[in-house]
């Protein structure tokens, strides 16, 4: 009975940290959302909100870090449980950063606004944040379902993002030049595509520490990169 | 006797951690040199040379990673060992991304050198690099002494490498605005000081770790934030 109880309890602590995680993914997702509505919108009390509630993740970060160690030290885990608890404490500091890259959308929602942007601009924007918030709603989807086959998707989807987001710095590098009055909104604007591309290649991560928390194998290590934005340079007509 | 021979053969397992994390961090230390270096003098040579560098980082942390955890499962250690495991990952990780953005600042080199910036801007940039560096540099010092009483001057520094980059900011948004031709080699060099700034950000949270590893505690969460960047606007000065 006893040891029965044990185990039980190590079983409640590991669901505990599977449930912060999920919780974590939930907040994340929505300080994406939100970040990228308050900047389209100009919604500058919401973007106030976003930065506010950064708060809970880091919060949640804490509180899966101290958890997982406390684990491992009373439990002394291996193998795939081990995986599991290590896998935990990678999760929780990338969904920390995403909602970072959120909070820095948010604050510059200001600076955006105070400009005129041509809506294709937005669009585009509000594109690419939409592929990157299904690439970290899929990527928590397989966490949950710990089903790793379908994981082959998230770099398919990571390079769409990177060449959506290199066009992007194109488009908005034009606007800079045919108007000099957009290229301080345009600037923001620029690293707000920059940190939602950022946000695809944490749910990548995310992937791949699923995918090695349930094999207990590492995905191979180069993966094609997509986001040729270093390379962009323009012409300059003279008018 | 055996037992003495265990105890040895752990001891050498954590202070291989030490000396790889040591290794890493001169590692970084050398790419983010070279690559504003490489920067500033348009040698594209040497940030090809930092672009392939870059895969030592990736596979030192591989490594990292995979001893830590090989450890955990065979020692099952507790408390202070336990948190130099886990802070040896931690680091490692931040390592690794300090790494990216140096490659990041190198794939950059050939769309910069085909503008000419003048050559305060470089300096800007040069400096604030130096500063990144010797916060990086004394926070792997302290690593090595463990003196965490030391750790203070991380976060000044933090906010001063902020502030700095505050200032480059909006001097290379006056820059774009002054010439078309200016745009995007300035608009690549954003994103250098930007990738810097950053890794002053990671500098940081190894400060943090090691304060952790040391104590057991966590430094306290909110510090002031001095990268107002993001509010930066400039008036448009029409000719």
């Amino acid at each position: 009975m006893q040891s029965h109880h044990i185990v039980r309890a190590y079983d409640d602590e590991l669901k505990y940290l599977t449930r912060k995680i999920a919780a974590m993914g939930g907040h994340a997702e929505r300080l994406v959302d939100q970040s990228v509505a308050a900047l389209v919108n100009s919604d500058t009390s919401l973007a106030r909100k976003v930065i506010e509630d950064d708060a809970i993740l880091d919060q949640a970060q804490r509180e899966i870090d101290d958890k997982s160690i406390l684990i491992i030290a009373r439990r002394q885990p291996v193998a795939a449980d081990l995986r599991e608890i290590i896998g935990a404490i990678r999760i929780a500091a990338d969904l920390e950063r995403v909602g970072d890259l959120a909070k820095n959308v948010a604050k510059r929602v200001v600076a955006v606004a105070e400009g005129r942007q041509p809506v294709s601009l937005f669009r585009g924007l509000e594109a690419l944040a939409e592929l990157a918030l299904t690439q970290l709603k899929e990527v928590l989807d397989v966490y949950a379902s710990r089903s790793v086959e379908r994981i082959e998707f998230v770099r398919a989807r990571d390079n769409q993002i990177d060449a959506m987001y290199t066009s992007l710095f194109r488009e908005l590098l034009t606007y800079m030049m045919e108007d000099p009055r957009n290229i301080t909104p345009c600037t923001h604007l620029l690293f707000c595509a920059k940190n939602i591309e950022r946000i695809g290649d944490h749910a990548t991560n995310i992937a791949e520490t699923i995918f090695y928390v349930v094999t207990g194998d590492q995905m191979p290590a180069d993966r094609p990169k997509e986001d040729k934005s270093h390379h962009v340079t323009l012409p300059v007509e003279h008018k």
